[in-house]
C-alpha cells in the first residue's frame, strides 16, 4: 500500500496545526505505523493568507467537493466548525465512504444522532478526540482504555475560559467583569464570549462524554446548564474561608437508574486535585466500576495541543483501514440500566446559601424556620458583619437537600421583610 | 468467526480479576467489540483454592503448556510475576505465534530487550498497560493518544507503598518507621517491603515508561535509584515550612542531547498537582512538545483496576487479530536525539540542605564559605533553635548547584568540627 491518502477542510488555526505535524512528523508516524498519510488537498475559504507552515499551491482549494468526492481519499478532518455547511460536508463525506475526524463538539452535540447512524449505516468511523479537553486523550481512554468499566460518575472542568475567569475571580477577588477582559486581553475569551461564559461549550463536551460512557446522546435541552457571570467575588471569598473553591463544573452521576447532568458554577473543596486545576487547563474526574477514580488534566486548547489530538485520530484511522476494518473499531453501547434523567429539581445537593438580612435579634430564627420547614438543615452559619439595623450577609452551609425544596424556602425567605438583595445559593459538590 | 480463545497463566489476584470482568462483563465487551473473548484455559500452581470467581473446573490445569502449545489459543495472559518462569512462558508463547498480555513490569523492564524484540521477530504483540499505573490508561496514551509528541519529559509518582507512607510522615509527622508498619497493618506493604521503598518497583516502571517515549530500554544499572527509608519527619517538617511536600519520584528529562532517568525523595511545590497525590495513588505528568503538560492519575493498584487494563489490552488484541494484522498495531521507535545518559553527578538541581552545627560565632560563614567555594550559591537560610554551644539545625534552599559539587561540598563540610550528625540533603525539583 502507497499510503493513505487525506482532505483537510479548514486552514485555520488547528487546521494549520495538523499541517505542521504531518509535515513535521512525517518520518516519526510513518516509522510508527509502517504507512505513509498523505494530505493530498486542503480545502479552505481563503487559500491566500500566509500560515506558520508553507504547503504545495497546488494542493489548495476553495471547494470542498474536490474532498469530499475525491475516490482516492480515504480519510476527511472537518476543522471548520459550526453547524452548517460543517455537518453538509461531513454527512457527504460519509455517503462516499470516507472516514472522519473532527472536532467540532457544537455539531456532534446537537446534530450528533444523525451523524453517528449515518457514519454506523455507511461502516466508517467518526473521531473526535480533539473535541474534549483538546490534546488530553480523554476519548481514547474512555472507548478503549476503560472499554470494561460501566461508570458512576463524570465530573469534568471542560472550559478554560471560564476556569481561568474563576480562577482569577477566587484568586484575586476581581470582579466577573475585570476577569473577562482580561481573559479577552489574553486571548483566552472571544469577543463574545457566551458560549463558554454561560456553559454551552462545556454543555457540548459534557454531551459527548455522555455519549462515550453511557451511550446515549443527550440534547442540550435535557440537562441544566448555568453560567458563571453572575458569581460575584464575596462569596467566593466567604467559601474559601469554609475550605471551599469554585469551578464551572460539568456534571454527570448516575444513580440509581437515573441519570443527573447538569452543568453549574460549583463549590468543591480545596484540598481536591480538581481545586488545583487553574487558569485555561482542564480536567476530567472520572469513575468507573473497576478503575475507581482516574483523573486527566492537560491544557484545554491550543493549536498543537488539538492538532496532536487530530493526528492520533488519523493514525488510529489509518491503522484501521489497512486492516480493511469496515466498522467502528469500539462499538458504543447503550448502558440500559439507565431508565431517565434526573430532573434538577429532584437532585440532591449541599449548598452554599448567602443572605442580606438586617442585623436585629429574630432574623436568624425567621431564617432557620423556613428552612426548616422545608427539611433543610444547616451545617453550619456565619454571620459576617455586624451593623446594627443594616443588612449583614449571613452565610450558610446546608446538609444534603432537595433542589425544589431549597429553592422554594430561599424564595419564601426572599419575601421575608427582614431580607435586602436577592439571596443567593451554591452548590456544593462532596468529593 | 466464532471468537477469539485465550489462556491465563496465573489465577491470583490479578487473574482472579480478569475471569470476574469477562465473565461479567461478557455481552458489554461483546457489543462493543463485535467478538466473543472465550477463556479456554486457566492454569495455576494451586487450581484447588476458592477465589473469588466461579469457573467450570474443565479449564483449569497446572501444565501451562496446555495453553503455551495449544494451536487454537491466540492471546496468551501471563500474571504470575517475577522473571522464572513467566520469561519461559512469555518466550514459548511468542514462539508459538500466541500475543502476549502481562502486568510484569520487573521481568519486562529486566528482560525486555529479549522479548520485546523476539516478539518482533514473531510478528506478535506483548501488551503491558497494567504493569504501570494499573488502571490508569498511561500506556495506551503514550504509545496512541500522543503518538505524534516527542517527549521532554516524565515526572511519575508510580508506587502507591511509598506514596502512601511518605505521605503519613509528611501529614502526621510520624517516623518512616512508624509509616511503614501501618502501611504493612493496612495491607499496603509487603512482609518484605524493600522492592518499593528502596524504588525498585518505581524503577521498573520509569524503565517501561521510557522505553515508550524515547524508545531505549535501559537497564537498573543505568539509572539512579535512591529510596526513602533515610527520610526523617523532621525535614518534612522544615520543608513543608517552604511550602515544599516530599514525593518518591521517577524523573525521566531530555535536556538537549542527554537524558536523565532517576528516582529519589524529591522536594516539590506544596501548590503542584503532584503534591496533592497522597496515599497510595499513583501519577505520571508527561509533558509533550505538542500536548505540553498532561497529568494523568488513579489508584496504582488494586484487583479490579490492574485487571481492568489487562482487559483493554485483550480487547485492542483481539481487534487486532480480527483484522489479521500481524505487526504491532504501533511501533516504538528510537529518539536518535539522545546521545547519552546523563550521570547523576552531572545533573542540577536545586537542593534542601540540612546541617547539625554548633551555635556559636563564624559557623555560618565557614559552612557557607565553603559552599562558595564549590559554586553553590544559598537562597535562603534558617537556623531552627538556639542552644548556645550545642548542636542545632541549620537548614537551606541552594540556588540551581551541580550534583557533583554539592557532594564534595557537603562532605566537606561534614568534616568541619562544628558540625555534628552527617548532613542532609534532599533534590528539589521546580515544576
Amino acid at each position: 500500500m502507497k499510503g493513505i491518502n487525506i482532505g483537510l477542510i479548514g486552514f485555520g488555526t488547528v487546521g494549520s496545526g495538523v499541517v505542521k505535524i504531518l509535515k513535521e512528523k512525517k518520518l516519526l508516524l510513518k516509522e510508527k505505523i509502517g504507512t505513509n498519510i498523505i494530505l493530498k488537498r486542503i480545502c479552505d475559504k481563503d487559500i491566500h493568507t500566509k500560515r506558520n507552515v508553507s504547503v504545495d499551491k497546488d494542493i489548495l482549494t476553495t471547494d470542498p467537493y474536490k474532498i469530499i468526492a475525491d475516490p482516492q481519499i480515504d480519510i476527511v478532518i472537518e476543522l471548520i466548525g459550526g453547524i452548517q455547511p460543517a455537518k453538509e460536508y461531513i454527512i457527504e463525506a460519509l455517503k462516499n465512504g470516507k472516514h472522519v475526524v473532527t472536532a467540532n463538539k457544537a455539531l456532534l452535540a446537537q446534530e450528533g444522532k444523525e451523524i453517528f447512524s449515518l457514519a454506523k449505516q455507511h461502516k466508517r468511523c467518526i473521531y473526535f478526540e480533539a473535541s474534549v479537553g483538546a490534546g488530553i486523550p480523554i476519548i481514547k481512554s474512555i472507548r478503549e482504555g476503560l472499554v470494561a468499566n460501566r461508570f458512576l460518575s463524570i465530573l469534568g472542568i471542560l472550559n478554560g475560559t471560564s476556569n481561568f475567569i474563576l480562577t482569577r475571580m477566587s484568586e484575586e477577588g476581581c470582579s466577573f467583569k475585570e476577569a473577562l477582559k482580561e481573559a479577552k486581553d489574553k486571548g483566552y475569551a472571544e469577543k463574545d464570549p457566551s458560549l463558554d461564559i454561560e456553559g454551552i461549550d462545556t454543555a457540548h463536551k459534557l454531551i459527548l462524554l455522555v455519549y462515550l460512557c453511557y451511550g446515549k446522546l443527550f440534547g442540550l435541552n435535557d440537562i441544566y446548564v448555568e453560567g458563571i457571570s453572575h458569581i460575584s467575588p464575596q462569596d467566593l471569598i466567604y467559601a474559601k474561608e469554609m475550605g471551599l473553591n469554585i469551578k464551572l463544573l460539568a456534571i454527570a452521576k448516575k444513580i440509581k437508574d437515573e441519570l443527573e447532568i447538569r452543568i453549574h458554577p460549583t463549590l468543591i473543596p480545596q484540598n481536591h486535585l480538581l481545586s488545583s486545576v487553574r487558569g485555561i487547563f482542564n480536567a476530567i474526574y472520572i469513575s468507573g466500576d473497576l478503575v475507581n477514580d482516574l483523573l486527566f488534566y492537560g491544557p484545554g486548547a491550543g493549536q498543537m495541543s488539538a492538532a496532536s489530538a487530530v493526528v492520533s485520530d488519523l493514525v488510529d484511522l489509518t491503522q484501521h483501514i489497512k486492516a480493511g476494518l469496515f466498522r467502528p473499531i469500539m462499538d458504543i453501547v447503550e448502558d440500559n440500566t439507565i431508565h431517565r434523567l434526573r430532573k434538577i429539581e429532584n437532585i440532591e445537593s449541599r449548598y452554599y446559601i448567602r443572605f442580606m438580612a438586617i442585623d436585629k435579634p429574630g432574623v436568624l430564627a425567621k431564617i432557620s424556620g423556613l428552612l426548616g420547614k422545608y427539611q433543610i438543615s444547616i451545617a453550619s452559619v456565619t454571620q459576617k458583619e455586624r451593623k446594627k439595623q443594616k443588612f449583614v450577609p449571613i452565610v450558610m452551609i446546608t446538609h444534603e437537600a432537595r433542589e425544589k425544596n431549597l429553592k422554594e424556602a430561599i424564595y419564601k425567605i426572599s419575601k421575608l421583610n427582614v431580607i435586602g438583595e436577592e439571596p443567593v445559593a451554591i452548590r456544593i459538590e462532596e468529593i
